[in-house]
Formats: C-alpha cells, sequence, structure tokens
C-alpha cells in the first residue's frame, strides 16, 4: 500500500532529518507555505478511497479492543469530515505567516539597531492519541509556522496516520519542500514516544494532545520543554447581583453546548445572597437538558433534585453532562474554591457589582478569567486567531488559546557597524 | 546571630508560605514594591558589619575545601561590593514595573472585550552556586516583578546567603510585605535542589545560575518548567569584505575585554579570501593581549604563533585568554561550523556584503545574531533592559537578554455583557 520508498531509518536518523528539513522551512516564503497547503488540503479530498479503507481497519481493530464510543468517534474519518479538515488546512493558508514577524526594535544610544524578530522552533514534536484530525490540523500549523514537526499518533490510529503522514509527505514533495518536514514516528510503538521526549537538542519543543494522564507523563518524564495544553475543570461564579437570565443563559451555554470540551463549565459557584433566586430556573434548566447535579447541602436544600457532591466531585473534569455545584458565602470564598480546585484554565463571574468584578479578574489566576461571558469563548477560533494549536495551561511562552505565533520562538538582530563595547 | 523566630518548617510548608506570600505580592502595587526594594538596599549597606564577618566564614570553609580562586573572587563581598550591589538593587526600583502591562487587545464582533495583560509567574525557584550577588540581585528582580522567590544558593555561600535572606526578609516585613516572599531553602542541603525540582504545582518556574554542568543537571532532572542560562560558544566570522579596523576592534573586544563571561567570543572563522589580509593583525593584535591561539593548519600557514587546535576545541567555552581560529572555504562552511559547533548563544559577522550579512542573519539560528558588533553587546543592560536576569539560550518563553517582562507570564481578561457562544 504505502509508496514510501525510503529506507528503514534510525530514530535518530528520523529527528536529524526533521532537523534539516527545519532548516529549509524556516527559510520558506509564505506563498510556498501555502502552496504546500493547498497541494494537503487537495490530497486529503481526492484521497478519501485511500483513508477511509485504513481508517475502517483501525476501528475494526479498536472495537476488537475494547475502544470507548466516544474514542471511536473521534478516531472516526468520513467523507464530510475529510472535508471539513481540507477546509481548515485552506483556513490555515489564509491566515498571517508569523515568521519575520518584528515584536520589539529600538536603535541603542551608540547606534546599534537591535530587533526582536520572530523564527520557527525548528522541530516539534507532538504526542496525541486516537485523533487523526491532529495529523493533519497539526501539520499544517506546523508548516504555516515554518516548523518541521515530528508525530506519535498512537496505535489506535496507526493505519489512518501512515496514509494521511504519506499524504502529507507527497504534497510537500510535489511544490518542492523536504518530505522529512512532517513525519511520524509511529512505527517506534510506545518507544517512539519515550524516544520523543529524551530528544533535547533533537526535538525543540514537544507538544502533549490527549488525556491528563498522556499529559502528565510527558510533563514528568521530558528533557525536552514541553507546552501543556491542560484540564479543564472550568468554573462560573453567580455572584449576589447577577442579573438572572445571563446567569441562565451563560451556565447552560458553559455547560451543555458542548460537555465533552476542556472549555465546558465543571463547577458552579453561588453567592448565599443569590442562592435562593438563582438556582431554581438556573439548575432547572440544566436538568431539563439532562445534566446531573452534584450539590453541597445548601444547593440541595434549595434545589432537591441532585445527587451529594463528594470531595472528589471538586476537582473532576466531567466532560459529560454532570456539574458540581457549591452555595459560598461570597466572593472570598469563591477566589478560595477555584484557588484550590482549579486547573487554571477558564474562570467566569457573573455580577453586575464592578468592584467584585475587577477583584475577580485580579485575583483569579487562571489562564482566561472573565466576567459575564460564557467560558466556551476560551477557544483560540472565537479569540480570532484562526486557527488553535490547544489552550495552554501553564504559565511559560504561552498561556491559554495558542495560534500561530505561538509556534514561535525569537531571535534578536543587532546591526552594527564597527561597535565595540567600552 | 538569626533573627529568625519561625519554627523549623518541612520544605513543602515552606513552598506553601511562598505560594500564599506570591498572591500578597501580584497584587502589590509598584509604590509599595519600590519601598520594599529601598528597604533591601539601606539593609545591605547598613548591616556590613553582620554580612562580612558571615562570608569571611564562607571564604575560610572555601579556602579550606579548596575553592578556586576563581570562584573564591565571586564569592567575597567588601563594602565596596554591597555598595554597588544596593545601587543595582535602586537601579530595579526606577524600572517599569511589568505586571498589569498590556501585551494585546481587542473586541470581538460579539462586542467581548480580550485583553492579554502580563501577571507574575507566582513562585521562582533559583538554583546558582557560591555567587551572593545573586541572592540579592534576584531578589529584587523577582520582588518588582511580583514573584515570590525561593533561592539554593549552595553551601559554599550558606552563611553570607543566610544573613542577606535574613535582612531582605525584615526589609519586606518593614514595609508590610510577607516574608516569606523571599526564602533560601539552604537549610536542606542538596535535597533542597532536588525538590526544588520536583516541586512542579508548588514552584511556576525554575532558573538555573551558574556552570554548565549544574544547568544540564537542572534541566534533564527537573520536572518545573526550566528558563536555561546557558554556556556560550560564541563565534565571529571575517568575510572577504571585512574591514580591517572592525575586524581588529571587534575581535580584540569581544575575546579580551571580559573573557570569563558568556558573551565572550571562542571561535572565530576566517573568509579564506581575506585570511592573509586579516589574520596577522587581527591575531597580533590578541597576542599582544596574552592570548593563546588554537588554530588550524590553513591559520598557522598565515599566524605561526598558535597552537593546534584539536576537535574539541571547536566546542570548548574557554572563559580564559583562549581562541579557537579556523580559515574556511566562505559563508557556507561558516554557517555550517557555527550550526554544528555553536551553543547558539552569539554571533557576529563582519563585512561589508549586503546580501552575506543578511544571510547569515537569517541562517544563523542563535538568540542574538550580529552584523559587525562586538559579541559582548549581548546584555540585558546593555540592550537597556535596565537590568538581566540572565540570557536565555532555550527557544520556549524567552530567548537572549532577559529582563523583567521575561519574570512574567500573562493571563487574558475577557469582559462580556451576557454573551453566549452561538
Amino acid at each position: 500500500m504505502s509508496e514510501t520508498v525510503v529506507a528503514t531509518r534510525t530514530f535518530t536518523e528520523k529527528l536529524e532529518a526533521a532537523r534539516d528539513a527545519s532548516i529549509t522551512l524556516a527559510a520558506c516564503n509564505a506563498a510556498l507555505k501555502n502552496a504546500a497547503l493547498e497541494a494537503i488540503a487537495l490530497a486529503v479530498v481526492d484521497n478519501a478511497d485511500r483513508i477511509i479503507p485504513a481508517n475502517q481497519l483501525d476501528l475494526a481493530n479498536g472495537r476488537e479492543n475494547g475502544l470507548s464510543v466516544g474514542l471511536q468517534d473521534r478516531l472516526r474519518l468520513d467523507e464530510k469530515r475529510l472535508a471539513s479538515l481540507a477546509e481548515a488546512v485552506r483556513l490555515v493558508a489564509t491566515l498571517v505567516d508569523p515568521v519575520g514577524e518584528s515584536v520589539r526594535g529600538k536603535t541603542l544610544p551608540n547606534g546599534l539597531q537591535l530587533s526582536q524578530v520572530r523564527v520557527p522552533f525548528g522541530v516539534i514534536g507532538v504526542i496525541y492519541e486516537a485523533r487523526p484530525n491532529v495529523t493533519i490540523d497539526i501539520a499544517a500549523l506546523a508548516l504555516k509556522s515554518g516548523n518541521a514537526a515530528v508525530l506519535r499518533g498512537g496505535s489506535a490510529a496507526e493505519n489512518t496516520n501512515r496514509v494521511l503522514v504519506d499524504l502529507i509527505q507527497g504534497a510537500l514533495a510535489s511544490v518542492g519542500l523536504p518530505r522529512d518536514a512532517v513525519q511520524t514516528v509511529d512505527e517506534f510503538g510506545r518507544d517512539g514516544a519515550r524516544q520523543l521526549m529524551q530528544a533535547r537538542g533533537l526535538v525543540d519543543v514537544l507538544i502533549p494532545r490527549g488525556s491528563a494522564d498522556l499529559i502528565n507523563t510527558v510533563v514528568n518524564e521530558s528533557k525536552v520543554p514541553v507546552i501543556e495544553t491542560g484540564a479543564g475543570v472550568v468554573h462560573v461564579f453567580l455572584d449576589e447581583s447577577a442579573d438572572e437570565s445571563w446567569a441562565v443563559d451563560i451556565v447552560q451555554n458553559s455547560k451543555v453546548q458542548r460537555p465533552s470540551v476542556c472549555n465546558a463549565l465543571e463547577t458552579l459557584l453561588v453567592h448565599e445572597g443569590s442562592a435562593a433566586r438563582l438556582l431554581p430556573a438556573v439548575l432547572g434548566e440544566l436538568r431539563a437538558s439532562g445534566v446531573t447535579i452534584h450539590a453541597d447541602e445548601r444547593t440541595r436544600a434549595i434545589f432537591a433534585d441532585a445527587v451529594p457532591a463528594t470531595e472528589d466531585d471538586w476537582s473532576t473534569e466531567y466532560m459529560s453532562l454532570d456539574l458540581s455545584v457549591r452555595v459560598v458565602d461570597g466572593l472570598d470564598q469563591a477566589i478560595e474554591h477555584i484557588r484550590r480546585y482549579s486547573t487554571h484554565h477558564t474562570e467566569s463571574i457573573i455580577t453586575n457589582d464592578l468592584g467584585n468584578a475587577e477583584r475577580f479578574l485580579a485575583e483569579v489566576d487562571s489562564a482566561v478569567v472573565m466576567v459575564n461571558a460564557s467560558t466556551r469563548f476560551t477557544d483560540g477560533g472565537e479569540f480570532g486567531f484562526g486557527a488553535e494549536v490547544g489552550i495552554s495551561t501553564q504559565k511559560l511562552h504561552a498561556r491559554g488559546p495558542m495560534g500561530l505565533s505561538e509556534l514561535t520562538s525569537t531571535k534578536w538582530i543587532v546591526r552594527g557597524s564597527g561597535q565595540v563595547r567600552p
């Protein structure tokens, strides 16, 4: 099936080839990168007859190995999904190239001209699970930002990813770019992930995408710098002055619109002064949408149709139609609760009190803090980045939704005319 | 001697106290932080009679344990050095507070107002060796950027650092800030460093300062994100068209002005077309300053007063009056040499050829790339940052000289009026 003609290479040989390819990509203008993206989009749509059978094989293996229904759904590619993947690649082609952007600049008193410009990282490693769409997405984002990508996509999607990477490599070659700019290391199995984490000096940054377990493993074991795209134990706090219709709409949207994603609401905190006023409507609407309420005692005194919350519930990212609910004494206790249980992804306060809004924004230490808005807005697309690499919950390098510019580093350029330091 | 009244605390208790203090600092305005800096500066100068005897004790122990003369010099504090440390702290007080600075912002079509603002990291861990000046420097920089600092300064400076941290804590308390905002964990010995590297979730970023060995250990073992301040195998390339006086002055300045620092020149590459014209003057001047030339054959054919270069020399950071010199075929070979041996700190081309200058700037992948300037300019002070945390040779988060803003993260603030995602 495969058109690959390259003899079997060692892991290090593959990474060195990625490094060489990254040097070509770094010097590549946007027009050529966009031509490669267009070729990838075309290849994805035109080769459904190669992709879908490989995907069917992965799905059959998955069913045999007891892959959950949710993961099976993530794994599945059909013509419609392939078309929307191609559309996403074409969208990346329309984005501004971040490489070469001047971040800061000045002329020093001695005449030296300084400028800090964006440059690609070089080689990006990505470790993910059972999501063939990530293969296309991340290849497109890496390419546009001038980076080579080395992918470990996991055994569950191995056949699909092999075909996708082969198509991407063919598209790269068709415009004269090196095939090695996008590679999979799936043939090394679990050892591929382990070796990627050890490859300091050959891989510039490692991005894990997937379960909390996967991310924790990479964060703890990697010697390569990691960008952590973390879990979301996301909170909304209904303050004493919260508008009822905003409270109902924002909680409903945050929890129910797409419960399986990281920006979905997991814990609702309610000021004791507004609990009786707001909870019946807010929780009633959620129950009507099939949400199971895990509530503390004070909540259940107001809204009986709930199960008792356990200590574990406060730190659980359900990713399902479940919600933890707690009545708090006020803003201080809400902030304290968030400090203790949040994963510092997104938190929103619903309030009409300016002082409380500003305190919440200042004192809650999360990647995204909101006033009177749905937590579902924490998203690269919604933020206008045009694409999303993931949502960083770490503080180093990138925090919150990451777009193309978060896939770049910078370098300082100094232009002189013989200056020496006195 | 010590005024500390706190009962002995566990490592985790100390880090939790640092976390609590960091919350206070994050909300602290610049005026109060500057008052604390002034109190620290005063305390350093006024307490020479406590600091110097402790330092003498460390020096005596150092001599007994065979500490090198160079490290003994770094360890030594006298009244003059204390005065200049205090001056450096006062300089930090004059710098603009990075916290709260708006990095990006926009209003989305649905009316949501987004802004990305600088926030402190939280708790910064610093692991360093035998340099009590770092204790004061990093405390001042951390404080100004709203971060708590947990310091592991090493056994060689333990007595000095204990007094310095006690004075800093007293200064913090005198203006009403928490003493725990600056702490040493030296009492835990080597285990303190090990535990800092494991303290993911309690320490937000770890900065190693010191030898390549120390930095490599931290980079490889830390589970906490690290900012790597790396070694400098720094190159100058004399192109065919290099001006002779610029070549002589820039090489001399880059190598001789302060050979023990990371931005000092270590390897000189010379275009074969200019070697006969430039090397006699360039290397003659260096020899007159006592520099030992480690040269390849083509160099020694032109300039005999040199020892043969070994393969190891090309990757050696001498930090002394030694220089590796190689004649190359041209720009391509120069770039190839740099790609192979450089630590990606700073490289400079001396040329009058515009195309070659631009190629060098674009293709050399180092933190700082220069044309016609001394490599000694890679420095936070020279770049106008007012202070320097170190020079990052990694690509994540910060690259090149780091000032106060590199000690911050960001968060996104979203202000809405009931928006939900369609």
